[in-house]
């Protein structure tokens, strides 16, 4: 592949799509695109030969070339590097159909859905590019600061016997002549593998969701990066972690993705730490001072995020804040609760006014996880696979799955997470 | 957590599970075991607070325990490094149920099926801890020699829309009113995101089989490091590819885990690159003349696997070797024939008698992938939302999918792939 810069005279070999042709009879102008950006290559029928430039007549836009030649300066190809290449070596590698499904230009917009539907064809442009190159650099920066501090990657199933919390929203497997479930979280797997004597893990991996919610920020299948650690005081530590690593991994970002991040146009603030953390009661008390009544005791909803990242950034100047101490009774049975009260050590991590994470302390004490089972009216027979092991021996724990689309989607100011998405999974995509 | 070295007069606190009581009436030792190894904490009624000895009187294996104290030389302590810790603070944090499932002091061999059940437990010996973290090393090296040569990091899905190959080992689910497959490899989106205009890309996650086959090697769910590659000359460039990333893989790991592989007693050699190559048809020949008759034309089978690792290892002196050019008609629509001829561009990697990865050439020709399907007696339509891609211009691609549980298993020389597996998923589990 070619190196930069292209400095006059230098030989190179380019592969890549074609995205433009300019014909001017004898002067033909073809626009070269890979991964590092566009380059012109100029064919002048005096200057090369005319196999060469016949091989070009059938050219299409999309098509995919292999061209070498010399680097050559010219101050009018501003857009390509003030360079051009004069081939010696043309190869074809495949012709596209015309007309394409979709403009590729970026001046055209196409409707989301037929972008998704021709998602190989619409992915060809810088912006998408762009954002999948920060969202894989964001996924380094978790695991550089994690692996840096001994966080132990692990793989958990997702497959699992059975649901853990109403199973509504949970996929049904047909498992040879039984059901099995895709996981929602790696959330209980990841308890079981502290409760294995792992002090501190991460999991980069799948969840699956089946939300008939068609919206903006819903995936039916989506990566988050979830991590667990034991021996913790409470849930401000997990919180102390979680902010850490978010700092960390924007500030990679940030230094890895300067280009993209500048084509892209966005600018990407490295929050302070600590990040604000607001609390259920009080949280009743911000809401309804803004107009926003909820019945204490009760769960709040989206709505109310959005007014408490408002209150958040008026008051603190940042994006970033955790909402802790929710009503224990909206929450899993595995989550701890502060001791004799209704509220739980649950933290959500809000950032634009969308949740990021869910996390919190974890109840490793067994008799009080069997008393929170009971507690949901829910059975403990079919929780003995998971609660069987915190009959024996098992650490303070607690952790967060962070959604890496949500974060990414937020970060870029991108609207809908089907762009932060190679091939999006909802309620009704499924190709391709 | 406590540093190492440690030496005599340090204060330190320790955080873990006992692993063994041993009571002297007015003197007890308390294994207590961590990721790091194992201490002795030493309580002489004489020396300690009364309270502080007390407080272990009910202790039991495998409870949790925190213990802050000083670091006392004590030579007869060999087992825990020549070092006892003498208490100044002890919170018994859980108290763990006997008797015990399982024993866990590693004396006592408990049948796999057991030792399943009871994952949490079984996975708290330190050779169990020793192999999940050389499993881990190895996928940070993959990724960083992934990285360092511009391969970037996706995510595709699990979910697919329709069943690319035969259909019968794959996993169905319930997709709200119709049905989607679980992927039994991300190969389609794999080169869809090279359609897309990647370069270079690698994915790490999971696949799912749906295969009855209950054997020691098989996992309905494992993960894989799969990896895909454009502008290739043909599949001899990932075969490269795919040696030198092996090596560097376990380069990094004889490197990082010197001490859990020690502990293994197991020896980790670095093969020789180019990795022997082995071909169809020649192959025949060569299982002729050692006695295994294969119809020429036809797929070989698991014992020919064997038999070529023997031939390799006397001819060649190395455990990993390369199959290329298998029948091609045995292999899915996707694979790149040599033109004119029966045999495809399609490689596995075979490590100590036992595949490693699939991969090689992809076929990026829109004809000809048609002309694939036909051959196979496949509906073109019901691939249509895969190869009408192909129509708008791909570059020459191959790739491979690398077994992650699979090299773990025959670098450490382990008999069953269960037990390189946190939570492994076969016919017959589920649990925990």
């Amino acid at each position: 592949m070619r190196s930069r810069p292209l400095l006059h005279g230098m030989e190179v070999e380019i592969c890549g799509w074609v995205s433009k042709i300019r014909d001017l009879g004898n002067l033909r102008f073809i626009l070269v695109r890979d991964t590092k950006g566009i380059l012109q290559v100029t064919l002048a029928r005096k200057l090369v030969d005319a196999k060469l430039f016949d091989l070009t007549n059938e050219l299409t836009i999309e098509s995919t070339i292999k061209v070498k030649g010399v680097v050559k300066t010219n101050t009018l190809a501003k857009a390509t590097g003030g360079v051009e290449i004069i081939p010696s070596f043309i190869e074809v590698v495949s012709i596209a159909d015309t007309p394409l499904p979709l403009d590729t230009s970026g001046k055209i917009e196409s409707c989301l859905d037929n972008s998704l539907n021709w998602r190989c064809i619409s992915l060809r442009q810088q912006d998408s590019y762009n954002i999948f190159k920060i969202e894989s650099a964001l996924v380094q920066g978790f695991q550089e600061y994690l692996r840096d501090n001994e966080y132990q990657e692990v793989f958990t199933p997702c497959l699992i016997g059975a649901v853990s919390e109403s199973g509504a929203e949970t996929f049904e497997v047909k498992y040879f002549d039984r059901s099995a479930f895709l996981r929602q979280d790696p959330q209980l797997h990841r308890e079981l593998t502290i409760a294995a004597g792992f002090e501190k893990i991460f999991e980069i991996g799948p969840s699956f969701r089946a939300d008939p919610s068609h919206t903006p920020r819903h995936l039916c299948e989506f990566r988050s990066c979830a991590v667990e650690t034991s021996w913790i005081g409470n849930e401000l530590d997990t919180m102390h972690l979680e902010s850490e690593l978010i700092i960390h991994a924007l500030k990679f970002v940030k230094n890895k993705c300067e280009k993209e991040i500048k084509e892209l146009g966005v600018d990407i603030c490295i929050p302070k730490t600590p990040f604000p953390e607001l609390r259920f009661p009080e949280i009743y008390t911000i809401l309804e001072e803004r107009g926003k009544k909820i019945v204490r005791g009760e769960d709040y909803d989206r709505e109310s995020e959005k007014i408490l990242s408002q209150y958040v950034k008026e008051q603190y100047d940042t994006d970033f804040f955790f909402v802790n101490r929710f009503p224990a009774k909206a929450k899993p049975f595995y989550v701890m609760k502060v001791d004799n009260t209704q509220w739980a050590r649950s933290v959500d991590l809000i950032y634009k006014g969308m949740e990021m994470s869910s996390g919190g302390q974890r109840e490793h004490r067994y008799q009080q996880l069997i008393e929170n089972l009971k507690e949901r009216g829910m059975r403990t027979d079919t929780m003995e696979w998971f609660t069987k092991f915190f009959r024996f021996g098992v650490p303070p724990l607690g952790g967060f799955a962070i959604g890496i689309e949500r974060l990414t989607m937020q970060l870029l100011n991108i609207e809908n997470v089907r762009e932060v998405t190679l091939f999006p999974r909802d309620t009704g995509r499924l190709f391709p």
